[in-house]
């Protein structure tokens, strides 16, 4: 069997899940909301599966919804996408990110990731044939080192994955950092697979710039938003991707033999969701504000060091200090585990986020990240939880 | 961008499907049903939309579903399946064909294809690493020949994909020719990767017996069923896969860097369809066998060979003699054309269905391939507008 495959420990936020599950403990691990989406959006799911149609959707997307892609990426981000060859519809932004990758590299090309990364990105980048390269961005400011960056290009260079906002890390790129991005990728004449699934979540008023939108990144650019992460269905998986015709056409191609196409009803509802008017988009992002605030004080109270977050639904957190007060050794996937087990609350260990290999420099071990997409009532009592703990 | 998916044609299914939505044609080409599936399956999928669960399920599938899979198991084919381990659900058969070249297959082996065969298998193949080698069977019989399918393996070979009951042959492999494949997976160490997803279509009273349940087997198959083919609701894209837990291990690593999980209303109500009572299963391929048999007898009576279908919901025809009757050359894909803009009539050319390189045989050209889970009244028209045009 496949040596990238056997083996391989089960994703850390089903693991984590399952522990919560099993413990019932308070998960604040595994990224998502405690409240499904709006009602008008499942209610038109579950309307179309009575009176509407159930067979195969075409293999991009039903038009509706790749129509609301468009407008979405005009409203927002002022960029023009022609719905009929510029977005595909895909069974999660799991399955985009892996039609990318699938699609993009060539055997040898080299892959530029970032530390910390999402778990899929590098067994699917690997299995794609590709050698990894990376870089790391540290807390807590997670800035890109411009050197670094350079270093990291070559020319076998085929792409980097750009994950902004940025999970765990929370953070939102600069555009100063994007603007460094976008130049590399030119004179390496390399792609971005943007992986954007918190588009729609980041705080404090700041904007969301998506790298197609930099100069000369129109054709460069593979972008992936997620409606479960948009809509609040997470269990929906439905995902989109944006690009150039040229570069989307491979990859509507591994899409079409990966899952081929997605239930037209969920399809039709998203749809109709993206279509909502800007005060949905401002509520979500408001809303995670809040509780994003709500969390950090907690923790900070409890004796967590807290590390802004500008994005995402997720606060990454320095358990150093609070490690040496319990007597525990600074170990985030034991620290885990012990706030699971004594204190009823489950996070999920940063060192997930890294390389392992010879290669690699260890991953840290001083990080634990909570998810903040929960009522504020779990949030109180998770505090609650810990504070007893500590 | 790799060379597999740059500049690779859309699968001919939704090719067909396209030109018969923009002609007005009655699309008797990709296979789906034009009558949606139980009304009660559908409505439990709606209700758990509105108060049910919308987020991430496990990733291997919800408990209620492996479970009713597993039972199926047993039920249809005296299959003892742990439901813990032994079953992943996916977002469609497509994706768990996918799933299963992607985790068993490493650079350099060689995979076992028959031609005719399904179109996402040779990229998929190819994609994860595979040199493909290939059988042929051919009509009227499709008969596995014993010498050449021994011939083909070799100590390289890592798996073979079966597609029993066969699209578009709409064969039944016999219990020899299993024989035949089991004692060649037995020899050379290999696995089979069991598409069945018409499992549940077989006609003349003719039983489906998987290759795993043929003695050896339990540890060198994964089966892969279908809930879109099994309940006419081929949108919904759930697929599941049943295997030991050894060789399933890493097939769930795939599946969840692939999609990593699908739409938990969908699980739910398609467990309750696979627990219905025998006669729903009875029904569906009565009703399927009774519109074969409408089908064949039109187009015998048009002028159309058509070749005996034992399962699936298609029927191969030569249309050698048609062709010389209407003055046409004998190009399977020509002629689907033709009979769309002509007739007003869909169908799909199974050349489509064969390997096209340097080391392969040409296609024949003869044989054009109608699907049949279409209205009576569907069929009669379709059958009425050839009768006008031949
Ligand atoms: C596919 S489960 C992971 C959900 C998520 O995005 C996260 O927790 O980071
Ligand atoms: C994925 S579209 C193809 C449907 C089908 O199984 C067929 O027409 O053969």
């Amino acid at each position: 069997t496949n040596s990238i495959y056997t083996g391989m420990p089960t994703t850390i936020f089903e693991v984590m899940s399952q522990l919560a599950r099993e413990s019932g403990s308070i998960n604040l691990g595994q990224g998502f909301p405690d409240v499904d989406g709006p009602l008008d959006i499942r209610q038109k799911a579950a309307d179309e599966l009575i009176s509407g149609y159930n067979q195969y959707p075409p293999m991009m997307g039903l038009p509706v919804l790749r129509q609301a892609v468009a407008d979405a990426n005009k409203r927002f981000y002022d960029l023009d996408i022609d719905p009929a060859n510029e977005v595909v519809v895909t069974s999660g932004a799991t399955e985009a990110i892996s039609d990318c990758l699938t699609a993009l590299i060539e055997e040898g090309d080299e892959v530029i990731l970032i530390e910390p990364l999402y778990d899929c990105y590098l067994p699917l980048a690997k299995r794609a044939g590709a050698t990894v390269k990376s870089i790391r961005i540290v807390p807590p400011k997670w800035q890109i080192d411009r050197a670094e960056l350079e270093a990291v290009f070559s020319d076998r260079t085929k792409l980097i994955v750009l994950n902004d906002p940025h999970n765990p890390a929370g953070k939102v790129y600069s555009d100063e950092e994007k603007g460094w991005i976008a130049e590399l990728l030119e004179k390496y004449d390399a792609y971005a697979v943007c992986d954007e699934v918190y588009e729609h979540i980041t705080f404090d008023g700041l904007p969301h710039k998506p790298l197609m939108a930099f100069d000369g990144m129109r054709e460069r650019c593979l972008r992936i938003g997620s409606a479960g992460k948009t809509f609040s269905l997470t269990g929906w998986k439905i995902g989109y991707i944006t690009g150039s015709k040229e570069l989307l056409d491979p990859v509507a191609k591994a899409h079409q033999f990966s899952t081929f196409t997605t239930a037209p009803n969920l399809q039709e509802a998203i749809a109709l969701g993206l279509n909502k008017d800007n005060s949905y988009y401002e509520e979500l992002s408001s809303d995670l504000q809040s509780k994003r605030d709500r969390l950090a004080a907690g923790l900070r109270d409890v004796g967590f060091e807290v590390i802004d977050s500008q994005g995402s639904y997720f606060l990454t957190t320095d358990v150093t200090d609070l490690c040496a007060k319990k007597g525990l050794p600074l170990d985030d996937a034991a620290f885990c585990q012990t706030i699971t087990e004594q204190a009823g609350v489950t996070a999920v260990p940063v060192s997930a986020f890294y390389i392992e290999d010879e290669n690699h420099a260890a991953a840290p071990k001083q990080f634990v990240r909570f998810c903040f997409c929960k009522k504020e009532s779990v949030l109180d009592e998770a505090i609650q939880r810990l504070k007893n703990w500590a």
